[in-house]
């Protein structure tokens, strides 16, 4: 229970229209976009500047308050809800472009900014953003980050923490901490830039971040190919890489995914496939060309049926079908499990056989679709979580899952991070030793253990 | 001073084959390739497993004893001295490449492996590992992630901690910790893959990593570009990118450096040339040929004569003289001191304006060349440590580049890393609650600071 006195501190630091702490609000922010359990805030504010943000850490810490930082709560791991109550600090007021330099090819952002309008903003300049979670619309560049969002274009152009050149956050003590900065290469001190990446709102607030820009593509081709088999489209992803083509897309949807899909958009996709791969080659037109050539080959080899898209509008409705099939399949059932265990890219065949065997056994309804270029396959578990048998089988259906994944060498996690919905797997993946690394970092950093507390396990 | 029965429980962990504490060995293991005072360990081990190494770890951590690690020895900032004595553990028997994943793209190798033996090895199976370092054909894997070495490539390719998929390293309890994996994605718990490239031997004892390797490109073309004033390279520099094209190698030699070269090698390099580019542009055939067109373009503009080396051997000529640059300026005097300020790509002339001006001021010798696609400069003041006059008057220079760079946007270290050398301008570059920060990291994961102490300050 946070005394009445440190609540006029919040207020005083972010002002009277930046706070709130009625029931109502608080409800507001005890959730995220997972299906955890939610958990009550006892304040929430929303600072406006770096230094306001560095006063509510100090404030937290001389008090012993819980403090988690909260984008778009677009979090599908429980990230962002406030477990152990205290003070829920938004980012969305700090969202400024701070700067756009096109012949440095980087720009200055803050942490509250939107992904989609970063990244039309730099397309404005000429210029290309290239990390495109499926929540772009909503999240936030900060969220991005402390998750090391991944997205359909992964495969090419690599992650969220590919495109981090530096970061500005604030500790616990209310410092202001610089890592990284705007050069292509920089190795002063600690690689604070990289450890941020990834460490789900637990190490610090951050608030600004210097992201690189690269040349836009000059061409590209997109292409749709059903497949009988799902198999086949596994092995096909694998044909298309050892052929040395990076797609800048390599996306799969299984039968059940495609249905519910067309169902519910009538994009016109092609509802009697086992499997559907969208694959999108970019880069200079004669590349694309080629490239082009060379996954037309091993579709064909592997039995699939190529549709081009021929204009950016039939390109558009291919793409929207795939970015819809989360909502689609939501549409079904009342709960829904997305989850993201990842392999080597090459066994996406052997986790496919898993997934069915696991299906099988424990009678779930599972819809798949995602990142299959990158390993990355979504999973999709479509439940009711008010049905307790139901819902122990999708327990040991997830657990199965990740199971598989790690015998596969393989992670719990591609890009959701671990949150609260992980964190039991986590040590299976990494061991003992490493969790226990981790806590040190942690107790290094925030030794009363206040930000974003039992996230990760720790 | 370590007890007798302690070095027989090293000796015990290593054998006597990989033991040594005799003078003249320990002589051998005081000093690496910086100018910086050598400082002499207690013992020297050479482990041949992580498992020896997690033992020595803990032998040191129960004993308090100073623990540093080596690869080749190839540090340019007084990395590897070992300061306050203690074990010098060598890492040059952990030598093996463990996997060539040729389909799934990467490598598992040990830390002690060479870094060219390892390219080649990947080359041989029709793959490309980029990061290059000036050392490379002496220096290891475990060096370039530990100080995240540059090269030649940065510029398109990046640098090695990019390619840094995986980690498996030491902590000082003797746990065995595990970071990243073989998937392209992954976002289980604290990003430590990040954390550990550019940590330089203070957070833990590298043993093994995974490395992302690349389709190698299928064309390339390069050239030699001099020009009669170092302004207009500089400003080709900064056009090429503009103009989004984004060459695989970007360096800049001045008059002073080609002279030297020219002597030393007799390469046939433009001794009368104010300064050179060496540019290569590769990927697609015709994404080349485009390239080249554009950079043909840009260094017309700026009153550059241009040279096409038309075989590889004309080109491999031509890169010798780049790669000699640093052994050349070092037949001229006793003492080099090579420094790695870094900027914007843009702010190359800037820097260049600075440098002759400090020049001047101070009255120094100064070779340039270095990776000016980057904006990463190796200015190489020569001198005479034996003459106290002129080191004075060369470390004020030093102070002076350095301050010159943080206001150009830049930074103390581009690629060397900070080590002792430059521990003392790191506070400039990144502020008191940035270096209370990596101090409280380091406090946490090696709370008696055994792990390479005194390095980054720390």
């Amino acid at each position: 229970m946070i005394a009445k006195s440190v609540l006029e501190k919040f207020k005083g630091i972010v002002g009277e229209q930046n706070y709130w702490d009625s029931p109502a609000d608080l409800a507001l922010y005890s959730f995220d976009s997972s299906v955890e359990k939610p958990a009550q805030p006892e304040v929430v504010v929303r600072p406006e500047s770096t230094e306001q943000v560095a006063q509510i850490c100090k404030l937290c810490n001389d008090n012993s308050i819980p403090l988690v930082t909260r984008g778009s709560g677009t979090n599908l791991a429980g990230g962002t809800i406030p477990v152990t109550g205290g003070c829920v600090l938004l980012m969305t007021k700090l969202n400024k472009i701070l700067e756009i330099n096109v012949k440095d090819m980087y720009a200055v952002v803050q942490a509250g900014v939107i992904t989609a309008d970063f990244a039309a903003a730099v397309l404005e300049k000429g210029l290309f953003y290239p990390p495109d979670p499926g929540s772009q619309k909503m999240s936030t560049l900060g969220g991005n980050v402390a998750e090391n969002a991944g997205g359909l274009r992964g495969l090419k152009y690599g992650v969220t923490k590919d495109y981090v050149m530096g970061v500005t956050f604030c500790d616990m003590e209310g410092n202001i901490v610089k890592g990284g900065g705007k050069t292509v290469k920089l190795c002063t001190g600690y690689n604070l830039t990289g450890l941020m990446c990834q460490s789900e709102g637990t190490l610090g607030v951050m608030t600004e971040f210097v992201l690189k820009l690269v040349p836009p593509p000059k061409a590209s081709k997109a292409m749709l190919v059903s497949f009988d088999s799902i198999m086949d489209a596994g092995n096909t992803v694998s044909g298309i890489i050892t052929n040395h083509v990076l797609p800048c897309t390599l996306e799969l949807m299984d039968n059940f995914t495609i249905k519910t899909v067309e169902e519910a958009t009538g994009a016109g996709l092609p509802v009697d496939a086992a499997a559907l791969l969208l694959i999108e080659v970019d880069g200079h037109p004669a590349q694309v060309e080629d490239d082009y050539q060379t996954v037309l080959k091993v579709c064909r080899e592997n039995n699939g049926a190529v549709k081009v898209a021929n204009t950016s509008e039939e390109k558009e409705k291919l793409w929207e079908g795939r970015r819809k099939s989360l909502s689609s399949l939501a549409r079904l059932r009342p709960t829904l499990v997305l989850e993201d265990a990842t392999v080597p890219r090459t066994k996406i065949p052997d986790i496919l056989v898993a997934l069915e065997e696991i299906r099988q056994k424990y009678n779930v309804t599972i819809g798949t679709f995602g990142h299959a270029g990158d390993g990355n396959l979504h999973p999709t578990f479509l439940c009711d979580k008010r049905d307790v048998e139901e819902m122990a089988r999708v327990h040991k259906a997830v657990d199965e899952l990740f199971a598989a994944a790690l015998r596969l060498d393989g992670t719990c996690s591609g890009e959701h991070g671990i949150g609260i919905a992980k964190a039991k797997y986590m040590v299976d993946e990494v061991g003992e030793g490493t969790i226990n690394y981790m806590k040190q970092i942690k107790k290094g950093i925030d030794a009363k253990n206040l930000l974003n507390p039992t996230k990760m396990g720790l």
